[in-house]
């Protein structure tokens, strides 16, 4: 495969804190300082931890879906070769489940702690893989070994894993509070009214189903304990500031006293985001032990435990007029979040509640969600949750929409798509308790260059022309919006050293995103250094006492936010001491290539000399802060909101019931660029990701609740070989308002329509009235298509 | 022995800033937290610790005490078994010798940098133990055995070991610059009118030999490097801050990348507080091999590399009138510094030049003190660095003075010592660049006090009716003040946490002496909780990111003025929250118990609930910072000045030599006492130090440098059997108004007078006119006292 997209001209013209003839590092193509490390093995992670006479922990798993633990008999283990300690829930029951976040997004909930994540089982399992009883022992291996010879008893009891037939309450997941965890209601116009006046209304029912992150890197956490302060260093965790506060808070412990280190993240995607019950248990073990533990879980461990995604079903209703506007859109959600809510949850919920009607004019809308448990695998975050789904159902509704209406599915857009002149679009809704606030562009305009840009109606003609040659070719488009920047306040620091560095901390997470050399660029704007100067630290609570972390496509807005932030009170800083060390007026200096030159001359003094200058006796003398550093938070509770559109020219196989994807262009409304090589990278994997959601990628359970897709012969993700060559195009012309970049977050785009367009050119190719309303889309619906025992 | 003090009677009266019936921890006999982990072995030493894949260090020293460097032959030793690397300076050059201090304290000396100590020797070595090359192996003994290997051929230079001889300039240490490092000059009043205007004039020059601090913990550090971010773990190390900082800017590094990791200390006494050529090397080292170094010193390398201490010879000149009132004092000082400056000399050749005068009204002074180097291990300082010394010296000159006017000891005293009429004593002379300010007390008065506690006259007859007896019993007495709080700053921080806790952060270090109990007595009284439910942490640059550390008796006032002031921002602050959930203007709410209660009411909320409500997204969408916490700087540059007495009754045995303390007693003027306990703890370890250097540590050389004194068996150290009981006495009379406790410093002030009282005693028992003016005092000289080959 191959990329090409647009190349961007790099405007920065957003102000800054110093004006003049300024080095422009934002907008620039920087090369990831990130893959130095990455791609010459010096990266350190989890897995690759030794520490002097560490304990291996392996966990016995529940083997069951549903059932209630009758015995555990540790004895033979314990007597195995190696092992140094049990646990079971006997010993953990006392820490309770992992909490759910208890920041303000769960107020209207009733009683939602009941629903959160044991760290062991008690009394009974609710999925096949949840932790029941670990073993610790001298050696990974021995430590497997002897949890084979943990024998549980169990007494089986019946097992609910469809979404909707949990509302039925037959099956009562948490006997006294049936299975529906909390019911989720967005709603703004007179969505009646919508109805009542409609000329069409169209119904249809959508389902994605289970698929997930699956990093390279399965999750893996080491503790080391320090006895006499009652300590724990912990690595291994993505969101350092969440897992310290809950580790610390189920232990009993002062947060100061939980010291995340920094360990590299090999793929995240939202999945080894939240606080994990194993976590927890490695941390209570080691202090308990009074040992180092490492715990790192293994593929098919993987499969089964680490959180799934995406299962959801969409009920929509939709009504048109008879020119084809939209009136009002409904929506009834099941979302299958598994056996618990895990840690954030029911975040996603409630984000999909929040963002069905996209970048249209809907001028009334009513979504219920049924956040609802199954005997499956919990679920939270991956890549664009929420609006990969909702973009799939509510896409292809449209496609039936412009069917009924009888104009295209591209005119169907152009009528009902956002102008700039609906802007800003506010309905009054609110998504995790944050304002949905979208605040800048023209999603027509966009969209139409976009169509241009990649040439749609040649793609159109041309798929015309192959299907007439008899081949089952098709093209297929799904429009996206997404809200990215979640999560209120972000930190960072900047620190000038003497040593001819500066450091840019971050309260953000390098999870592979290219987040270090985005900040670099930003901070190396402002104080005009070569980012090649810059160090960026990151995911250490030592070093980076406060934060939140990278998810939701928010680093560049919020990570980028603060250390701008930070820098700029760095820079006026040195300014005031260049003043003051040169003797003029701050006026007359200016900075360039990190020195504070006086205007004219050639008399200038370096940020590294203004830093040494601050030792800190002198400063203290002078009643300052000693060298040349700033922390910043930077607070923005307003989302932005990126639009795209993704299409796909695809050609189908009725022989074998296979594809291939002809033609990939996606695109997106970037407000403004800061580096076009890691916006490539986000737009290639999230192709990527999506394409594997659309064709290739579930998690099957037998009727059993039994997994079925536990490891990369089961579950299938699409390799190099089954990528098409991704085209996109970005355009820079709606700037956000609301932070200093004018950024959108890029993080997520690239996957948010991909499962619409590839399910709409699938029906385009087959051209047979067929209407796909579930993904993946597999080889076999396919070939069914073409054979008769499927109707699309 | 035994010790026995004044039960201290708490006063308490210091403003805080919250009244009402507070309960009291300042002043209370509180247990030491530290000995928990002490006496338990859970304490780790950098001894302890073992990282994946560590190499050991082993040092080549030198063989000679001034020699050319001709050549060095490694083959052997790279051959060795287990070795993995071996630096010479070749390699290490580059990096300098290990700088002075630069904080201002330099500015008047020229060039000083030529003197400090290189990290492996270039060219020439300058002393026995002197670093030359360095061996890294897999192992502790392996890396010894390879060290064997190594030959080094030298060729001898005449070797310098007297201070006074340093002068003549004839062996040239640091050719071209001679050999004072520097000449320090202090004076005021009109010196040569004192002596125009004398009665009499007493001279005598006092010699104080080399001993030092050797604690049961030698030197170790532990280094890991982080290779991906360029960043270094250090173990170790007792001032964290100033390591880093100096390490940081050796190898050319960001302080960030450079993070002091928290080890205990077996002890210090000032001997490893500073930054130490082989603490360079292990960093570099580790660096540019990218493994883990460990390096530990054997007891023979502590007695020839650590820093030694104490040797000056006084040439004291004394103008008093025919009452015996001082009318003026002159000192010619000779400070042996041995080969190098240490990193924070000539720190302690200046305390010197401006404290003999001790607490006296002597209106006119001039010290002039030659800082200079001979071919011995460097020196640094060692409790009460200049102030055992010099108040050996002075106290002396005043019982020749007191013989010659006429008069007791005692009235010569008390006709010289300060009163409180006399103060503030400023006489405009600076130390360190901090002013002199004596600012409280009654000299006399405390002086007058203590010896009717000690019940001296008792003393007095009690020896007379011995000697009467024929028995060799004498008393003798010392005078001493100390100065306290040098460094102008200190940081600490005070955390809440809805653990239950409270967390002290400090930048002063816990190094045996009692910090962390008495910090956490501080902040207990300031909060209103428990000592126990406060945890210190402190020596940990990322927790603890600026600090000064613990040194010149500055903890308690310095650290402690710190910690009380976040404690206050903590307890503000918690008042205003409390205000608003309890819904009550603030005045109406007292502080009992760790609770903020609505007064007359049972209507309260807990420090550990209002922490746990300002979680960082609740408090940030308030505009606030999240948790109960703060961090401050307290900066105080004027000094505290502890005054007292030691006693002590002394017997000889003339037909050995031998010797028997039989009451030793001291006293000081302490302010305010945090700790009883604690200061119980400092007077005992102090009396037993000043003890070893009267009677029995000396680092002795031949005369071609060779130092004879490299183990236990050769430097006495005084055990349990030869100690007296201690008696102790500490007045809280005069607080010093210059901090919030009004405490005055206790570390030091129990070593100071030892010497001179000892020796005063033994002049005593041998009552024949002897003088003795030199320590330490050994069975030879008692016995060549009564068998005439000694004049005394």
């Amino acid at each position: 495969m191959t990329a090409t997209g647009k190349a961007f001209t790099p405007k920065n013209n957003r102000p800054t804190g110093e004006g003049g003839s300024k080095k422009t590092w934002i907008g620039e193509e920087v090369s990831r300082r990130e893959d130095r490390r990455l791609l010459t093995g010096e990266a350190m992670f989890a897995g690759d931890m030794a520490l002097p006479g560490q304990l291996h922990m392996r966990l016995v798993r529940s083997t069951q879906a549903h059932a209630r633990i009758m015995s555990i008999d540790i004895s033979d283990a314990e007597r195995a070769p190696g092992v140094r300690g049990i646990i079971t829930a006997e010993q953990t029951r006392h820490l309770g489940s992992v909490p759910l976040e208890d920041l303000g997004y769960h107020e209207e909930y009733d009683n939602i702690e009941d629903f959160s994540h044991p760290v062991l089982a008690v009394e009974k399992v609710m999925y096949v893989g949840q932790p029941v009883v670990a073993v610790l022992a001298t050696d990974a291996y021995l430590a497997e070994d002897a949890a084979d010879l943990v024998s549980i008893e169990y007494e089986s009891l019946p097992v609910l894993l469809d979404p909707e037939a949990a509302l039925d309450r037959e099956i009562q997941l948490f006997p006294g509070r049936g299975n529906e965890g909390a019911r989720i209601e967005k709603s703004y116009g007179d969505i009646e009214l919508a109805f009542t006046n409609a000329v069409h209304i169209i119904e249809h029912k959508y389902v994605t189903n289970r698929h997930s992150g699956v990093p390279m890197e399965p999750r893996g956490i080491v503790v080391q304990p320090d006895r006499a302060r009652d300590t724990l260093f912990i690595w291994g965790t993505v969101h350092v500031h969440d897992n310290r506060r809950i580790i610390a808070q189920m232990l009993g412990l002062p947060e100061v006293n939980v010291r995340m280190k920094h360990a590299e993240v090999g793929g995240n995607f939202g999945v080894k985001g939240g606080v994990f019950p194993e976590t927890v248990l490695v941390a209570w073990a080691a202090r308990s032990m009074g040992e180092s533990v490492k715990w790192v879980e293994d593929r098919v461990e993987h499969m089964v435990a680490t959180s799934h995604a995406r299962e959801m079903v969409h009920k929509l209703e939709l009504a048109v007029d008879t020119e084809g506007k939209i009136l009002g859109l409904r929506d009834e959600i099941f979302h299958n979040h598994g056996a618990f809510f895990r840690q954030a949850e029911p975040l996603v919920s409630d984000i999909t509640a929040g963002i069905v009607f996209g970048p249209y004019r809907v001028p009334n809308y009513e979504a219920v969600l049924h956040a609802v448990f199954t005997n499956k695998t919990p679920v939270a975050a991956y890549r664009a949750p929420g609006r990969y789904e909702s973009t799939f159902a509510r896409e292809r509704v449209f496609d039936l929409a412009a069917r009924k209406v009888g104009i295209s599915p591209v005119d169907f857009r152009r009528r009902n798509l956002l102008t700039a002149d609906d802007l800003p679009w506010a309905p009054g809704i609110e998504m995790v308790h944050e304002p949905y606030h979208f605040d800048s562009g023209d999603v027509v305009q966009h969209f139409n260059e976009a169509l241009q840009a990649a040439k749609w109606s040649e793609w159109v003609i041309e798929s015309q022309q192959m299907r007439a040659e008899g081949r089952k070719v098709g093209v297929g488009l799904g429009v996206l919006m997404d809200k990215a920047g979640l999560g209120l306040f972000e930190t960072g620091g900047v620190e000038v050293s003497r040593a001819g560095r500066v450091t840019v901390k971050t309260g953000g997470s390098s999870v592979g995103q290219g987040i270090e050399t985005v900040l670099a660029q930003i901070v190396a704007q402002e104080l005009q250094v070569d980012p090649e100067d810059i160090d960026v630290v990151h995911s250490d609570t030592e070093l980076i006492p406060d934060g939140v972390g990278s998810w939701s496509s928010r680093s560049t807005v919020l990570a980028g936010g603060a250390a701008r932030k930070a820098a700029l009170v760095v820079v006026d800083k040195a300014k005031r001491l260049a003043s003051e060390m040169l003797e003029v007026d701050p006026s007359d200096l200016e900075l360039v290539d990190g020195h504070f030159r006086i205007k004219g001359t050639d008399s200038e003094i370096s940020l590294y000399e203004i830093a040494a200058a601050r030792d800190p006796f002198t400063a203290r003398l002078e009643n300052d802060e000693p060298g040349l550093a700033a922390d910043a938070v930077y607070v923005n509770n307003l989302m932005n909101y990126p639009y795209g559109v993704t299409l796909v020219q695809i050609e189908l196989d009725p022989d074998t019931g296979g594809h291939r994807i002809l033609k990939f262009f996606t695109s997106t409304e970037a407000g403004q660029v800061i580096n076009p090589l890691t916006t490539r990278g986000q737009i290639i994997g999230a192709a990527v990701q999506g394409i594997g959601g659309a064709l290739y990628e579930e998690f099957l359970y037998e009727e059993d609740g039994q997994p079925i897709t536990t490891s990369f012969m089961d579950y299938l993700l699409p390799g190099a070989g089954e990528m098409p060559d991704v085209h996109y195009f970005v355009t820079e012309d709606a700037q956000s308002p609301d932070n200093p970049f004018g950024a959108k977050g890029l993080g997520e785009i690239g996957i948010i329509a991909v499962g619409a367009a590839v399910a709409a050119a699938i029906d385009d190719a087959a051209a047979d009235g067929g209407h796909i309303d579930r993904l993946p889309v597999t080889p076999e619906q396919i070939y069914n298509r073409f054979h008769g025992s499927h109707k699309g």
